[in-house]
């Protein structure tokens, strides 16, 4: 069997630093004969205006059939362990046997669908598609011919005179048929709807967006005209985690591709798609394989 | 109408270098009122052995409204100006108003062949996928899926006492498949079957291969399984034109990826895939959009 | 004779597109036997709220041995083509056989200084170091070390109550040493003080700065603790013409580097170096050697 | 005090993999209270060859003053905790309190000393340059004006007739300087001699050298020349630790730049040493940091 294929569980822990919490970790595991496979570690140095205060992270994969017990009593046995560390300790265990679900957010634009759709039926990304959600139709019959479930949800023109209702009213039929599927990941990819703030509460941690520039330059609409009129000479891309504050969320990962003064609007909207597809299938298998742990609005990612 | 996706005229030239070619062929156009749009010019230094002899490379883009005749009499009149400057010269004139066609060979790796289709699908590639053959039918549906027709074309098994009679007989197929759509472009995406000599000569400067390694690193079998071994801290892909030499053709573009010890050799193979398409994708449409002139065992790209 | 280090003639001119500016160019030089060793040409697309206007850049580089005139002859002579194309038409012609000149302002920080002194000294840019001046003497040694004369300029405390006056007069003092030498390039390496808007309106086109981040992210003041605070993923450096619109000028040349969750501000502000470094040296190369052509806010370059 | 520039004990082991491992060795610290601050842990997987046979690799590194004994001490009692983890563990206890120490060997390129000397200067990098040794005089006054020894050893002429004795003598006298001070790095910054087997021998595992190009591709003389008459998109840099295998030992660090068709040798050579100088430097850091651990014939680089 290959190793690289086994089943594992996944251990990610954050709380306040202090010695002895590696040792804390590895003897409760090691006791139990855990044969550990990944390890990541990170100590966040203090701030110099509260030089006591570091924050510590880490993220575990210990191989199943190491460990004498099922992963419902790794949870409860860890449980106890994290309890040691304090009350600000937050922990998961996941147990990659049980595949995650993710549902889609598109609107019209194919390339990170078709990147997504591809990679998954290439069985490079570890998940499920439970179903793409789409403000238009434009992209239903690739979804389909993938046999993932797509939903159109319209939404109301911008001179609906109620179209303020008509957007809340839409995003509530999302909402239900998202939470229907208690998903691991939403992903926003190139969906051209502004998230209300509601639903960025409830999907924290969650909903993951892809913007096409390099933030935090060029946020809000028509980055890469932004880019253009500055004459920058590299344009990027950027996932990060949604909050009700637009395109400033905790960043998971961001790339760049060079440009020049050859390159008009339209080459920049297609080179960066380059780039959007690669950035958001990284933070998207990261956020997956539970590599990235959220602290204020930063990241750490165990890559 | 926007301005970047009007009709144009491409043309191309090669030839021995001397004063007043440019002059040549801008005059030739500016007296025709051609509106240049896009102007390449390479001329290579001489080498020291032979110090008189360099070689003169142009790619020129012409607004084919700005022409008072058409394609066919642009090739007539150019025809003149490429014999003045000598009988070494080969030139190209193509049409931007035409589509080009390409033909895929696949065999069970879908990476590229999906990146491929996604991006047709979307627009983003100027082509129309004439037909995708396979020797084997894994990706026969999801080529059907995208309306582009699929034909399969088994070949015998590494133990069949009739393996060389019969790979000659698939390959006999497989050409005249390839020949009724008269290809500008027969893409080996993750073709695990090398081509007879033959169909090298009879393709060249044509058949394009996608190779997972940085070459001339790692050529031939395993690239990544090469790697590993060797240790390296980046690993890459080359999009090269197919000769009679295995992985040893002019190279048309390349690209690496960082790597470090914690990657096995499955994950070179999952993380070079990124490579290989980006690569892969972006020596083909070099490829279509004229932009690269091979000169002996080398490539110029004009980007 | 080395092909690559002999004496050309390098024109540059930018005016407003229209059919033929090639062939007169071409034809010009045609006629005069000029042999072309290099010839970038770029046609920028016209906007779509003013569709008939857009602007033609060219560089040509030509042998001057190839030419039956001195550089005196083809300025003049090139002016007279030049003024076939219209009054808003600006022009260059460079002589290679002529050393540039470059003045260095710097403060305490080494590294860019180290750097463009080690390329001078090992002869990898066309430029002769007239003078450093720095507001501080910490640098002087090495400098001094190189052959090249260091001037100090010492600026006001910032709690010198007539700093106003004293920055004005330092500046004065800097202008006149800078002028003594009529450079080509007046490069700011890490110099850290604010160049008041009359200098930079004198020096337009000449005064060339590094900053130490990905523009127009983190302008201004401490740009890797802003970068640390945002939790970007890949941290930058830009060479940008100075104007007196802080951090805003012409964008030369930029590039960034990986940063993750273990770099510290320190850490950033260590690895950033290596990034500015490779970055002011390139922007000056291509100042030096005439490929950067300004065009409103924006460059062209021709590399 | 700033945190991260305050003394450390940096740790490393490398051993057979089995469970319990990093308990022991966090158990340890904890025990003495020891604060880690960074923590690197790889399992190498087994081969499928030999499934049971793993290699586990750390690095640790703890505040000295959260430690209630010094270095000595803490040596000899991780010397029982590795000794207990079986005969073939290998490992080392460094303190940052002790700095260093580093000799150049160099012949006549200039760009790989001058970064080095610029970087020392700056602060960059953690070493005490002891010595400079040149077998040609051309770099010795810069080598001076830094305040670092230069001492010159000059090698026959290629058609010395006693050859063969000369170089020997002369690797003894280098061999002689450089043992006197007992360096942690010997680093061949562009050195054009090939070291003789028993030095390479002697220095194992301190013998840095920076080779101009991606290997394995383009090992041995002028590998520019090589790649530009493959015509590779992309050229590369090496460091790596010196064997007896000319090129082939273990590779520390490296990476590319991109070059096109526009390139010459002469290009290639003056845009190579951007790399070389990046890749000489990060390289030679990391090991100073004792973050590259070597396991046959490849390295584990805790970044």
């Amino acid at each position: 069997m290959k190793p690289d294929v086994e089943r594992r569980y996944v251990i990610t822990l954050s709380c306040p630093d202090r010695t002895g919490i590696v040792a804390r970790i590895a003897g409760f595991l090691a006791a139990a004969g855990g044969w550990i496979v990944e390890a990541g570690y990170h100590s966040q140095v203090p701030s110099h205006s509260d030089p006591d205060t570091g924050w510590f992270f880490t993220r575990q994969v210990v191989r199943a059939d190491s460990l004498p017990f099922d992963v419902d009593e790794l949870r409860a046995r860890f449980a106890e362990v994290a309890a040691e560390l304090g009350g600000e300790a937050t922990w998961t265990v996941a147990d990659t046997g049980v595949r995650k679900r993710a549902v889609l957010l598109v609107s019209k634009e194919p390339h990170c669908l078709h990147d997504l759709l591809g990679r998954v039926a290439a069985g490079e990304l570890p998940v499920r598609l439970e179903a793409v959600i789409g403000n238009h139709e434009t992209l239903a019959d690739i979804v389909r011919a993938h046999g993932v479930p797509f939903h159109h949800i319209p939404f109301p023109a911008p001179d609906d005179p109620h179209r303020k209702a008509g957007r809340l009213e839409a995003f509530d039929k999302i909402r239900a048929l998202v939470e229907g599927h208690d998903p691991d990941a939403i992903v926003l990819a190139r969906f051209m709807q502004v998230l209300p703030a509601h639903l960025c509460e409830e999907w924290v941690g969650r909903a993951i967006n892809i913007h096409h520039s390099f933030l935090p330059s060029f946020a809000g609409a028509r980055p890469y005209h932004q880019a253009y009129a500055r004459g920058v000479k590299l344009i990027g891309a950027t996932c990060h985690y949604v909050t009700s504050d637009l395109d400033a969320g905790p960043i998971i990962e961001q790339d760049v591709i060079r440009v020049d003064h050859g390159d008009t609007t339209g080459d920049m909207v297609r080179r960066g798609r380059d780039i959007e597809r690669l950035v958001l299938s990284r933070g998207l298998r990261w956020h997956l394989e539970d590599r990235v742990l959220v602290h204020g609005n930063k990241t750490v990612v165990f890559r």
